[in-house]
């Protein structure tokens, strides 16, 4: 038996990033000025953002503050242009302006434009047009708000099929389950990890029970010996089972205006590098958030999404639910800082990716070129 | 109305520094070895340092010892010779040798010079008279102490009007309150904030219904449009108030040395930048002395002085004096903190500065001077 | 009187290193990758690699196994060569294979060689047999098990003489005592402390005591005014004092194997840097390992070996055999710290070396040599 000409699998065995990239400070502030600077980063749900109210949050490694005005929302930088200082200390309420606490500079909050300068008097070389926040750019796709701090037009998402997911209500459904934790590993392991299904057999014994082919090493059937695209599909989960649950049933009403070949995959994907999976069932839909917080920590946001009515049901626990991929994420957390403990290393130059790993492959050269393109 | 030209105002609006000069290692190390270890840096009071005592400190990032012998005070680095050990661990008396614990290297407290080598026995190419300890120029005035570890001779205080204060008996006043706080800000954001009043306004309202000119976010008469050489001094203080105390009454006796238009003024001011401003009122005299720790860390250390005489009186309270220009110093902390906050963004890159800015410019180009001159 | 022309003095009076050999994090990453990754350091005694065991530790800055197999004791670097994962997370039981936790791959305990790749089916440029764990060479000597991360052919102990130690029979010694201390010094500070005994006077009262001629600052009689060769060898402790322990009378059975002039001398030393000395009596053994954690801390581990008929001796109490050495110790590690936070003094160039110091100079050229011949 030998692999299919078609089958997503790398003809040749390439080498890994090199170990700077995982623990050099120098390395981590670069994708800080290039990826994390320049690309589209989740920041949240829209109801994450009620209306009326201002939010601060960080931005790779830049405080931004996050309006939901009348106009819908917008996003500038933390910063006043007189003298730097931060501009909101705290989540709050906000009308048509943000005045700075310190000289009373106020700037519109729908556009961001200087209005006045307090107290102070600038001279005719002052042009307070060039003095307006900084902004950020703000889309909405599903439900999700994403921010992008690069000032060039950039298209969200350009490579990603998002619309894998539309016949997913998503944008509708609430958030039944929240976790969240600090991984001991690089933003880049994790992603890595969640790329490669070899660690399968033997970090999920219960994600193999539930998805077979996991329980081979490979994420697809396209990537078995002796697989051909004539073959029928194959299911992805166990018989049986129809989604992630603890018993494999639905937990509530399936999404109407999914297709047969949807329902029967079990769940579909979509990942939004460097900050963003998405993982559909047929019954609720989870999405991982993935922050970098220094060369060697990174933070996991876990929501799972359910319909109203899901909710609704009497006895409905969503946390049970989410139990299950929740033991998932922290077998591949564990993973995950193990490699970057191994890795971390002096004696650990670069690692040799496996023809199964195309994924992690491909994430390197999108990672490289992102970061090619901004220096 | 217009500003005059004779006002101190700006003629333009420069910018400021540039963020790595608030939160950079570097540009933090150049100014230790800049700044810090070549200008005079105040150490404390004259009575801080008892006759027969020696005392560590530390200078810009140089452990010192000051040692108050019979000819006075001298200051050497607290590093022996020989290997670089610590010579004092502790404060403790002095007499006419210092020895190294480590070795028993002797040193002549007076000037420095290597007496004796312990058991060690030099050959003839050791020239014992180049072995002395590193001195540490002292200066005092007005019974501060003035520390300076340059081993050119440098003019204290060249470019300050320190007669100033010479009206006022500092020298003989004694410490009636002191208190210690740490900013989570660089140094020079303290300065700044001291630097202007735009804030004033919105940060100090008692300050400024105290002092009405700070409440139109100027420093004095002179930045208000409309102002003319030829219009009469205005007071400082509210109508009413002599000194900054609870009730604006002076706490005890008036020093009678002032002059009529010093005690009108209600406050005379002398900064000696990095370290020191002496504020003086007609009844007492505040001093607060700032320290950087790190790039990102400062410690203000502010005193009330008054006479003995103020001090003896009964049910007197300097606690209560010194409350009304330490909640004004709070006010002062926590807006530099906010603007550390804010500057330390990646997203900011330089501030611009106000016409009403002018003694922050000043600081600047002194900063940037001082840096260059000993680069 | 004079200095023999065969005493170990120093002719001249050397400089010492610079302060940043001994506060620098990029000096320290020096020799990390020179001295650190290319010498011999000691890392225990065999009997802490009990047979069929894995046990992990620390080599320079590099995690290592170590695998007491069957054909003896192999060591190897803790990362595994496909994506750098950790191998081994905790000490354990280990059989011919060692197996990644991660994806399954597999190596011989034996040799390291790559002997599956778990669910990874690599294409044929990947060649298995360059892909082995990555090896660390070992050695022993008395007992001591000696790493080396070097590929090179290294000999152990070159230019240490030591067979000082022959006629002791330490690897059939057994632990009585064992100590750990953290120093906040450079490890090399330590090192010359060991080095002189100029502080000896100063620093240890009760040594000298037993060791007179430390108490003149000196090592041995060499270096004392007035020695020549002709004099006969003096003994080095006190009059009746036969070893290191509270009376100075041997705990235990003496060594039968040693000689006249080895009873007499009280000790016998052999230094193995960075890693190790040991300190030969004639009833029990002692040996000190060093091991640096970061430019201004290092780890002490103290070690007190005794025959198991000493050990065994009714009422025998290692601890307070061991607690002479121990205040002697306590007392170095205080002193090397105090050296330690005079040399950070930025105003703190380098030492001077006495030529007492002979053995510290011989240390430094010892050390510079390391770090030019592997860079």
């Amino acid at each position: 038996m030998t692999h299919h000409p078609l089958s997503p699998r790398l003809d040749h065995c390439p080498e890994s990033l090199p170990r700077e990239a995982y623990i050099d400070p120098r390395w981590f502030a670069r994708e800080m000025e290039t990826v994390f600077a320049r690309q589209w980063q989740c920041a949240g749900r829209l109801a994450d953002f009620p209306e009326g109210q201002l939010r601060r949050l960080i931005l790779g490694n830049m405080p931004v503050i996050v309006i939901h005005g009348e106009g819908g929302i917008a996003a500038y930088h933390n910063v006043c242009r007189h003298r730097g200082a931060e501009l909101c200390a705290a989540d709050r309420p906000v009308g048509k302006l943000i005045t700075c606490p310190y000289h009373a500079w106020s700037y519109s909050a729908a556009d961001g434009a200087l209005v006045a300068t307090g107290p102070a008097r600038p001279t005719a070389d002052f042009d307070r047009a060039s003095h307006g926040l900084l902004p950020v750019a703000v889309r909405q796709w599903q439900g999700f708000v994403f921010l992008n701090a690069s000032t060039a037009e950039v298209p969200l998402a350009a490579d990603v099929p998002l619309a894998t997911l539309d016949n997913w209500p998503i944008a509708g459904l609430s958030v039944g389950h929240l976790w969240e934790k600090e991984l001991a590993c690089n933003w880049k392991v994790f992603w890595e990890n969640y790329s490669e299904c070899l660690h399968c057999p033997g970090i999920h014994p219960e994600l193999c029970e539930m998805v077979p082919v996991y329980g081979e090493g490979i994420m697809g059937a396209s990537e078995a010996l002796g697989w051909t695209p004539e073959q029928p599909v194959r299911r992805n989960l166990r018989e049986g089972a129809e989604s992630w649950t603890p018993d494999g049933k639905p937990c509530g009403p399936v999404f109407p205006q999914l297709t047969q070949e949807e329902r029967q995959r079990g769940y579909s994907f979509v990942t939004v590098w460097p900050s963003l999976y998405v993982v559909a069932h047929v019954d609720y839909v989870r999405a991982v958030r993935i922050v970098p917080l220094s060369p060697e920590r990174t933070r996991l946001t876990v929501e799972w999404y359910f319909p109203e009515a899901t909710l609704a049901q009497p006895g409905f626990d969503a946390a049970q639910v989410a139990s299950f991929a929740k033991t998932v994420l922290m077998q591949d957390g564990a993973a995950a800082e193990m490699n970057q403990r191994g890795l971390s290393s002096p004696a650990f130059i670069r690692g040799r990716l496996m023809p199964e790993e195309y994924e992690i492959d491909r994430f390197h050269r999108w990672l490289l070129k992102a970061m090619a393109a901004a220096a």
